[in-house]
Parts: structure tokens; sequence; C-alpha cells
């Protein structure tokens, strides 16, 4: 079981809003902390290893306020080297592209992008310029992005469509492992979106990662959300586990693959909806306040007042 | 505005651990209260106008704690009288009979029927029966039982298939509505499934009682559960607003509904949600200690520890 | 590909009409032939080594034409050696039990039951008692049977409920490889539901056996069927490899596989889709006239008038 | 029944391979029919009244060769006024646009356009252009463009990514209703992939259009497919009737529909599987000789030879 020990706290998640500046704290750094499972060291998805993430940010003049998020399962080519991965839809009310591929082939190919609702086709197409131009990848002819979004037009000016391709190439390409990587974007708060995404490096095949994706999902549950009509809500995760990586190109028409067996997934689903609800509320404690799109104002998490509630 | 309104508070779910002796109090009973919407008169599913429960409890000897709980979505021939339904899944680790049917015509046409694991075939054997020998049901040749179940094999001698097709007409004929309706059983506590049942009489399709249900189990989340591997948790959902009724025949190929648009939903989203975890939480402070099988005992939620802990 | 190209002629399928008395020719004994693969050396489903068929055939009076049929996965305990599946639903206006747990964990654990559509909760009964009394069983306490029906009622008196516990005990205990298996019962003709097995000796893993399951329904396609709405048309689909098997207990959390991948499953598509629509075919050359209830009379597939036709 | 009985003929699909030049015939002129239920007056999708069909064809060089179609459910603002619409999946091997919107809304809100593979974010985004600049969607900051695909690589130079907005937008806007609609554009062979839409001015809700466009995918297995692993086969189903639409603003929380019943689908489900049968062969019919890329040719269906094989 001691690979499961390593693999639990490991596991984390991408929240729709991520942090702020530096200068505010995090749930366990505040004090506080939820869950039952020990967090990882960074308590970050890049504490699994081998995850990259990397981020563009976006704010100019008085009314763009966006930005691309990317997350790579591992620093090689992910198109010939593809992960097992599954998506749980909780609320399908977004434009998330590709999942029906992943549902069908049990695998992701590209990296995952987050970005804004109108920006998802942008987004799409360079991922799919970002894997046309790997070495190796030259007679590629069929690529299936991945890109998930929340919709920030309360702060932001989605239709003037701020994101272009190459800010999505350098989330892509700057995307790196350790402490930095998810705490120095701005996501402002979306209309009440989310897409989760969770990392792991138990050997799960894509059956047992789309149930890992729905216990992510209970994470909003967890912090008072109910999958409102208009809040588009799903969870994607994938195993960076070597043995189950699904080759492009194989000699060979089997497979042997090394998995986790049913009676063993318990405490990984707990780890997803503890993990999920931990970087929701983190993102809430990091998201300092922004001023955006017509004057709209999105208030910082008042730490003072929340302080002074929880002495009473 | 007005008819959401109404229909909110009428909206009740019944957990897998229906209440015990009138002696212990509800969740609100005890002072507590959880949620932001107020529950109805009975904060009970008969809260919806029409919708009958009734149960059967088997306690025999050392051995034998089991029941049957049947919910009619209206006092009439439900056969002839659908009504529009939707399951929906956390966790299919169960032996729900009737989901296809369900999923492919968005109808129930069958009392919901919740008894043990082993008692399904039973349960579902005696809702046929019943439904056969309905007055006005002298022509029917296909009939789509719904029955749901939770393990009581920690206290319950499952393999004894204590269940008879009698105990489960007797639940079926007895149904009522009013206040008496879901305190009065016995059903011990289960390895950990859930079966959620939500009436309702908004005026919702199959399509938003799909999504209504989804949010009722939820209420498990919020209460701390996570779909554990071996936890069989659904819900269903249905409508009693005659409006949406689907006829068994009907001269028109036809038919004229009045239903809830998306943009209404969410209200009633919330309410699934909150409601399920108060019927939760309802079952646990009614709960009384049961000694069954082997001796296993389920102890009752300690109340006056309770008290003592909610004062510090 | 060796491995393969075994597999293909042995998959078959068992339709809903089985065959009448043996002086009534197969296709290919007819001299018509459909396909471009290859048959097993039976074209039967006990082509796949290992899959046993049994049947138990009602014929009573005039109006009792009914039975049933078990497909045993193999000769062993199927509980404690469970193998991959998975179900496909073309149309789900059926009474399929046990769908929801074959789809969450990817396994079954039981025979295959098929039977009349009001039968249904009798077959599963009997499946959980034989479970039950199976050495090795003695603590199962949660079985999940699947049974699929169609439905008889035009020819049998399907309200009287004829099938019993023993009847379905007698298909599976007498279940049997080899040639005769699935050349001697009697199934009238349906209203048009189908439910189809598969059995592969390929190691396909779940979500595999989920896409040969979909394929397998196009041979209701392929004669013609285009799954009308009162026809309840599935498909269950798994794998007797060894190395695939699910053991209900194992000390080890993992489990090492060797599975197909997605790129060698195309030829077992093909061979479901056409294996299936010959199995439908032969079922109508098979199927003798019979006289049931009222007087209805399900007729024999013309022969001669087929022949004459052809000839033109 | 007049309202069906006008409406099967006036079903109709698009396939993946449009027609060639008009010097070649379609089935019915060849001489040939199928399906049993008679076509329309122009045997095309635009036989449902309203329906617009507008493609741009891309030949250049000796290597470009492919295209858009962009189907538009009536010429309205179709973002303010939806239509109900559903998806069925066959092989999510495919890029699909816009697949978890429809599924959990029911309705589609955009012209539905068909591209090569890696052309698909470049047609959304055209997609989210054309809606954004609407009359009356000033406001509009959420936009689910419907974007299908097939792949056709094997003739035109598909990593050159020769598909433009103003392509895309052209389609959008030069569509139209009669006869010319969709007998003029090119798409050369595809790798295997098809997508399918189905309109119809029947009143069916997302239930049954999800249903209908399942049927409508058995017109591949009626011409011999069988959804290879490689081949990515989606239908999308949707109504014309002006009472079900879907208005994105409505002051009232409820609207009242009139729609089909459950009963009376079955006919409208031949005819998707009819009128997709047929559509493939016009497909294969009408199209002609390509040479493409690498001198890849995709020769036509030659006639003559069919006609000597007939006449045997």
């Amino acid at each position: 079981m001691r690979a499961l020990s390593i693999v639990l706290p490991a596991m984390l998640m991408l929240g729709f809003a991520a942090a702020g500046p530096q200068d505010r704290p995090r749930l366990r750094e505040f004090g506080l902390s939820t869950g039952t499972l020990p967090p990882g060291p960074l308590n970050a998805i890049t504490d699994v290893a081998g995850v990259l993430v990397g981020q563009t940010t976006l704010i100019e003049g008085t009314s763009i306020r966006t930005g691309v998020t990317a997350v790579l399962p591992h620093g090689g080519n992910v198109f010939q080297d593809k992960v097992p991965a599954a998506i749980s839809v909780a609320n399908g009310f977004g434009k998330l592209a590709g999942s029906t591929q992943v549902e069908e082939l049990g695998a992701i190919e590209t990296p995952i992008v987050l970005t804004n609702t109108l920006a998802v086709p942008t987004a799409a197409d360079a991922v799919i310029d970002y894997i046309l131009g790997l070495p190796g990848n030259e007679r590629v002819e069929s690529v299936n992005p991945v890109v998930g979004e929340t919709n920030d037009g309360v702060l932001n000016d989605i239709r003037g469509r701020a994101v272009k391709k190459d800010h999505v190439l350098a989330a892509i390409r700057t995307a790196k492992g350790g402490p930095a990587a998810a705490d120095t974007a701005l996501d402002p708060p979306s209309k009440g979106s989310c897409m989760i995404v969770v990392a792991t490096d138990a050997p799960l095949d894509s059956r047992n990662l789309k149930r890992l994706a729905k216990r992510a999902l209970l994470g909003i549950a967890r912090t008072g959300g109910y999958f409102s009509n208009g809040s588009g809500d799903y969870a994607i995760a994938f195993s960076t586990a070597k043995d189950v990586r699904v080759p492009h190109q194989l000699a060979s028409p089997t497979q042997t693959i090394t998995v986790l067996r049913n009676e063993a997934v318990s405490p990984l689903f707990l780890a997803a909806a503890e993990a999920a609800e931990e970087a929701i509320l983190n993102s809430l404690f990091k998201a300092h306040r922004v001023e955006g799109k017509n004057g709209h104002v999105a208030e910082a998490l008042p730490l003072d007042k929340l302080r002074e509630l929880l002495k009473k």
C-alpha cells in the first residue's frame, strides 16, 4: 500500500480561480485546514512527479482580465506517449473541447488547457499547432485538443477575444514543475463554472479515472456549490504512471499493464474530493481584489473578518 | 415565481436509513438545522401532494433486520398514468432494477420500492403482481419495476432472504400521505449504499429531472460521503405535476405540456441538495440502537455527547 | 495477429429467437451466407472455449410458449472468478437487470440469463440462489444478476408467469458447450426486442467490450431492424481470456493484465456485426411454425418461396 | 398524422462525402432506390422548411482538397431562437465541438458546421464571430459552437490548415434552401469518419431527438460500415418545429410545448435510418474522381461496371 500512500497526498487540482499575488495566504498558511488525508509537500498538482503547469495572465487596461493555464501530464511528447484519462461531467453547460474522444479511447494526447469561454477555439487551435510542431509528430494528421473553460465575462471584456494563440503556446512552453507553478496567475471569478484537473501517479485505467474525476467534483459540493444551471462543471483525471501509458504506435496488438483494482480505489476517491475542496478554498484565499470591466469588482476574501468570525 | 416557492419546501427525499422510534428527535427538533431554504410543513416527501409512502419492517429473532419502503407518485394507477422521471447514478455498484427504461422513456410506471440487496428480484416480482392486478391493467404485458436497494448484511441475515412478496405488497398497499409516513420504519445501517428518491410538484421534464437527481446526490457529499467503491449511490427524481404526466394511451400522437425552463431550475437544484442532506442527517438522528446478526450492533448517534460537543 | 485470427470465427451471439427443431436448416445449410469473415467450427457462441449454454423450454397447453436461456462465461465459479464485460443499449425500452453495476465495475459475476419480460425478477432471484449456493460463496452477501428479456406475449400467456425459479436453475445447471447448445430451444417471436450476447476470447477490457457490444447491435440494422420505439435492444459482451479475469478477492491492490489495444479491435468489431447478423438470420431460418395464445400463429420462414425468389 | 406524413420524406442528412459535379447521377437518377418511405421533393435536408445549407470548397494546387459545410436550422437568429437538438455518438474517436452542452441543455444555439479534423477550432472560432456579430446578440458572452469533422488527409494537405475563418463565415452566410443546396461541394473521401445531420419538422424534444440521431447512424450499418476503431461516427438531430423552439430569454419560467409521444416516433426512426443510408449512397454516386496530395486518387464509383453487375 506504500504506493498509494505516496500517491494520495500528491494529488491535487487546479481550480478555475488560480491564486493571486504571493502576499495572501493559502488555507493552511492562514491556520485552517480541511480534509483528513495529508497533502503533498507542495500541496499542488506538481506534487505528481512529471506534471508541468504553465500560465499566461492577461491584464491590460481596464477591461482585459483573463488568462490561460496549461497542464502537461509529462515533459515528453504527449501525443506519442498518451496517458490514460477520463472526464466526468457534473453540468455540461460548458464548451469543453475534446470530450468524446477521451470518453471513447480513454486517453489524452495533448496538454490540458484552461481558458475563458470564448477563447476555447483559439486555445484548441494553438494546441494543434503545438502538437503538429513537436519533433516526431511530422506525420500526425489528427489531434484531439482538450480545452476547458470558465466564463470570466464579469470582469473581463470576454467579447474582445484578447487571448491569442501565442498566449496559449507560451503557457504550454513555459510550463514547469515545482513550487511556483500554480500560484502566479490571475483568473478572475467566473460566473460559476469550474474545470477541475486531477493528476495521479496511481496506475488507474480510464474507467477508474472516470470514477476518480467524479469524486473530485464533490469538492464543489463540499464548498457549498450545487452545479447551478449556468455553471458548467467538469473534471478530468489522468494518470502519469508509466506502466499505463498509451503509446501512439506499438508493434504488438496487445499491451500489458498493471492497474489498481476496484477494491483499492476508495482512498483515492476520498483524496480527490478533499484535494478539490482544498484547491477551491485555496483559490478563494489567494485571490486578491480585482477591478475590471465596467468597474466591476471582485473583492478578495476578507481575511480579517474571517479571523474575527472564527474567534467567535 | 410563486409556483417555485411553493414547490421548493415540498421537495424531500427518503434516505436509505429511515427513522427509528418516535422518541428520538430529528435534526431540527434537536435544535440544529442545515440548508438555506425552508422545509415543507412535514419536512417529508409526503409534503409533495399526492405522494404516498408505505413501509414494512421485518424484525424477527436475532438476525432478521430488514424492510421494504414503497413510494407511490400518486394514488391512482401509475401504470396508466405514468410520471416523468430520471435516474442519476453516482456509483453504479448496486442492483437498481428498471434503470434503462427510465433513461430511455423518461418516465416511471410503477411505485418505487427500496429494500435490501438480495431482495430486489422479490420486490420487482411483487411490483409486477401489483401492476398486473390493478383494475384497468388487464391487458398489460410489460411492466418496468423500479427497485433500489442497500445492503443491510451487517445486521441482517441477508442471505436468509426474509423479504417475501407479501411484505412488498403490504408496503405498497398501506402507503399513505401525511405525517407518519416516513418515521416508523427500520432500515438498519447499510454498508454504504444510498438510494435517494426525489419528488417534486414542479413541472420538470425527464432531462431536468435527471439534473435534479444529480444534485440530490450532493446531499451525500454534504454529509461527508464520497461514493466509495463499494457504495452504490443512486437518485431517482419524479414530478407529480399533472400537466407533465405521461398517459399510457392517448388518442393523439402529440401531447402538450408546460415545463420549467432551464433558467428556472437552479433553486430546485439547491433544494434537492439541501433536502437530501437533511434527510440523511434526520436518518442519523432518528436511528436508534439496533442489535442484529452475530451480535453486531449499530449504535445510535449519541445525542448527549453531541450536545456537549456543540456547547464547546 | 494469430490470436485474433483464432478469436474472430469463435465469436457468436445468441439472438432472442433461438432455433426450432433440427429439421430446418441454418442460413449456410440452406446455401446462403453473409458476412466476410469465416465462422467458427460450430458457428455458435460455444465456439468460444469454455462458454456454456443451457436452455429450458416451456410448451404447455395452448398458451404457454416461453423459455429460459443461460450463458455461462466459464464452467467455474463466475462470482469468484468474474469476467470483464460491458453492455451497450441501443434502445433501453426493456427490463435488463444488472446494467448499472456492469457499467460501473466493468465485469459480470453471474451467468447471463435471457427470458420473457415478466420473468426477469424470477430469473434474477434464481441467479441469486445459484450464486449463493455455489461452494466457496458461503459468505457472499451481494450478487448482481444479469438478466435480459424479450416480450413473447404474442404467443405466450406472459401474464400467467409460467417461468419458475426451477426452470431458470435447470437452464443454468444443464448448460454445456459443444454443438447442441443453442439449437434446441423455443423462443417464440417477440414483439421486437432483442438481447444479444457476445463472447470473445480476445483479451478486451470493459471499455473495448462496450465498443464491441455496440457493433454487435449493428447486426440488427443489417437485417433491417431500426430499434423501433417498443423494441428494447441490448448487447452484452464479455471476454473469457484468462488474463483479464477479475478475481473477487486478491491479495494485491493491483492486477497485471494484457489487453488488446484500440488499434487492433476493428476486425473484432466487424466480426461482432457479422456474427450478430448471421445469428439473427439463423434464428429466422431455424424457427418453425408455432401456434400459441388465442390461436396466434408465428409462421416459419417459407423456405420454398425463398428458394424460388432467389432463383429469380 | 398528416404532420408526420409531411415530415418523413422531408428528413435528410448530409453525409460526410458531399456530391461532386452535376454530371453524375444520384442513386434514384441511376435507376436504383433503397428504403421503403418516399423521399421529399428535393430528397435533401432542405426539404425541411427553413433549413439552410451553405458550402465552401477549397481546391488549390495539387494538395488542397477540403471544405466547409454549414447547416442552419432556420434563417433567423439561432442563438436567440435555439432549437431542440441531441447528439448520438456511435464512435467518439472524433473532435466534435459542443457536445456536452447539447447533451445537458438539449438545444443548439449556432449553425452546425462540418469541416476537416484540424479545422474544427478555426470553424468554432468563426461560429463565435458569427453569433457575436448578429444583431440582437450584442450582450452575448457565451456561445456553444457545434462543429463536426472528418479527416480528409488522404487527399488533402490537412496539416497545411487551409481552412480559414472567412471560408467558414462564407459557408454560413451563403447558406440557402432549395435544390442546389447540397450538391455542389467537394468533400474528398475521409479515412472513415462520418458526421450525420438530421433535420425534422416533427415536434421532438431532445430525448427523442437523441433516439432519432441514434437511428440515423444505422444508415452507416445499412451501407456496410461498422464504426471501425478509427472512424469517428456521430449524428446530430434537431427539430425545426416552431412550437418546441427554445428562446434564449423568456419572461415566464415555464414554456408550453407540444411534443410527439414515444408511441409515435417509430416511423421517424425508420425514416432516419433510410434517409441516412440513401444520403451515403448518393454521396458515393455523386462523388467524382479526385486527385490530391502526393498523387493520391479517390476514384469515382464506376457506374458502367455497376450497371453491368446489376444486369447479371
